[in-house]
């Protein structure tokens, strides 16, 4: 059964998210499909960054950091966030980066399991989280080691000298979903504690951190939180884990009184205490809008609509081009599969830069997936429709075959 | 001989730096003496911060990575600011803050002195440097210790032992200016390694890392460089280390092919290897504009004006206030002197505040020291004049003794 325009419509018409869309900008032309990578802006956000330069810092100068609540911004965005992602308050903080988040609970966590030194991770999770453990267990220089142990072998990696598991609860490629309950039990199960990079779930899926009994999390609120290019990272920590956490990247604004200026260093208590150094406020403050549309969406809402539109451009696809060449190499379940989906083909990079110029945008990842993201804030089921299209031309056309799209041109 | 407003308005006439005061935003009314703390914002990164999220992030969204640059805005700004600070380009990257540059390089230059474990630190500096280097070495386990030691006592603390030396050139309560090239060969003399903290000396003072044989250095763009509220840090490293040198901090924007998504750690070459992961692009993006101006003042000419305008608000407040009580904790010898000047007074922190009340920012840091700063590109000698008559105001009239300015209010 053809699904017609008129069948597209309707669901615009009757998607409960409509006016999240239009809190969006919408470039000219274009269909945007990678906010897996870097969400689209919302006009709050664009308004805001006017905002904070030209009515706070501009004009309240160092004053801003108390009347324009710039010093609290990191726990204040951290708890609004907290409520997404099934925090409490007091868990969650926003600052720095995903990697120097993973960094501070990776070396607190080990720095709480002295008897044991391996560390377990997919080695086909998105390759920063390697580097970052890479690095700090150079420093350490106690003999930690990585296991690399896809999801599906962990059972055997879990041995008695495993500290610390770390794992992306959707793949940044696949866009497989873990089971994060079933898996943190088994990590526990076996003394191990765990930690979980959300960059790819936080606002595409419903993630519930302390029911899964969770012990830390860090993600990025660039992508289907939409705070815009390298907006700061956020870092959960359980609050059971408080009162023993140390992390090695101490600063002042993880001081227990950091306007006493007192010669040495004393923890803040709670999660203050993995903050290190002054924020950068502009990014900052321009991320609350898109944290805020998550929650007014909620991550239920969102997630059903992601879900839709994955599916709606899966079966154009299927119904376009069904001798396309492109293979599914998500999950083909919905329920498994995050807010993006990857289809691989062999001349993946020269497809992608085709599409881009024919004004779809989606990403590559070698060797030779494409990603398609579906952020269900600021896309309409029309935009599937649009772009299924141009990818139909693309194929059928062979557009992609024109020498010019050998070559690479967008990042992450 | 008393300095009259003639005299005054002369000196603003004649001011070849004239043109960068009208480069920046001046809130209606207020003077502003507090540059060294947070910079005012220049007219140009205003609109920077509108275009970043509006011309960029909304209309190119993924593709700003390489259209508009963002990708390389931690090296191009680098190499910029390299030019402020006598350093050459590749030797300089604006990147996360203050505090996690200095982990990096102290955690590198401990790596590069493997049998040496003392770190001289001056007690007196800036705390959070302290808190930084108390983290790394909690986290290093290897019985590192810092020997505190004021910049007089240097030689004494300069043993077999110490594997590197940390100091700010400038000190961020009184401003005192170390000779850096002459601490520098006294640390290298005794075998040590060198970390220079540039946060009160970058944009006020010239600085010439390379002449002086600097090992490494970090610092702040918010200060006298006007870079906005929490703007990125930069990080110095010589290029004659850059082969041996390893950080901690190890993230894919510091990987010798970030895109290539190979799963283990290589660092790139040269300095960025001191990169870690995805930085904050809107607040660094803005902060070029700062830069840019400093540049464009040049070095010299901004602290010669600094100088003045300090000279000349001494001279006013000596004229008008003779028996104030503000005890001159800054050097008296202006070439001694950094950006700001530091008076002590048993109740300065409700003369602060009175002070702010009356339209005059400077700031408080305890026990009993106002800081006035004088920051060359944004002010006019007017202002000077306009402070010193709204201090002396607040003096003679007891102002400050009023309940309501016994607290605290401002921050940094």
């Amino acid at each position: 059964m053809t699904i017609t325009k008129a069948d597209i419509e309707a669901l615009d018409r009757q998607d409960p998210l409509r006016g999240h869309v239009a809190a969006f900008h919408r470039p000219d032309g274009l269909i945007y499909l990678n906010g897996n990578s870097l969400g689209q802006a919302p006009q709050a956000a664009i308004a805001r960054a006017s905002k904070v330069a030209s009515g706070e810092w501009a004009e309240m100068l160092v004053t801003g950091w108390n009347r324009a609540g710039w010093w609290d911004l990191p726990r204040r965005l951290g708890d609004l966030l907290a409520g997404l992602v099934g925090a409490a308050p007091g868990e969650l903080v926003v600052a720095d980066g995903t990697s120097l988040n993973l960094h501070k609970v990776v070396a607190t966590a080990l720095a709480m399991q002295p008897d044991r030194r391996t560390i377990v991770m997919a080695g086909s999770d998105f390759p920063t989280d390697v580097y970052v453990v890479q690095g700090l267990i150079a420093q350490l220089g106690q003999g930690h080691t990585i296991r690399f142990a896809e999801a599906d072998a962990l059972d055997a990696a879990l041995a008695p000298d495993v500290a610390v598991v770390i794992l992306s609860d959707v793949h940044f490629k696949t866009a497989r979903i873990l089971d994060m309950a079933a898996i943190t039990a088994r990590a526990h199960a076996a003394g191990a504690l765990i930690v979980w990079d959300l960059c790819h779930s936080a606002g595409a899926i419903p993630v519930d951190l302390n029911r899964s009994k969770a012990d830390f999390a860090v993600g990025c609120t660039y992508k289907y939180l939409n705070g815009g290019p390298g907006s700061p990272g956020f870092l959960f920590a359980a609050a059971r884990h408080h009162a023993r956490m140390q992390q090695p990247l101490t600063g002042w604004w993880g001081h227990a009184e950091p306007f006493a200026f007192q010669r040495d260093f004393q923890p803040a208590s709670g999660i203050s205490r993995m903050l290190c150094g002054t924020q950068p406020i502009l990014s900052m403050a321009v991320a609350e809008a898109g944290i805020a549309l998550a929650l007014s969406a909620g991550a239920d809402a969102a997630r059903a609509k992601s879900q839709a539109l994955g599916a709606l451009f899966l079966a154009l696809l299927a119904e376009q081009l069904p001798q396309s060449g492109l293979l599914l190499s998500s999950p083909a379940d919905a329920s498994q599969r995050g807010g993006h989906v990857a289809l691989d083909h062999p001349h993946g990079l020269a497809i992608m830069q085709a599409l881009i110029a024919a004004g779809v945008v989606g990403d590559f990842r070698a060797p030779c997936t494409l990603r398609f993201g579906f952020s269900p804030l600021p896309l309409r089921y029309a935009d599937i429709r649009e772009a299924v299209a141009r990818l139909a031309t693309v194929m059928r056309d062979k557009v992609w075959q024109d020498s010019r799209y050998a070559r690479r041109d967008a990042v992450t």
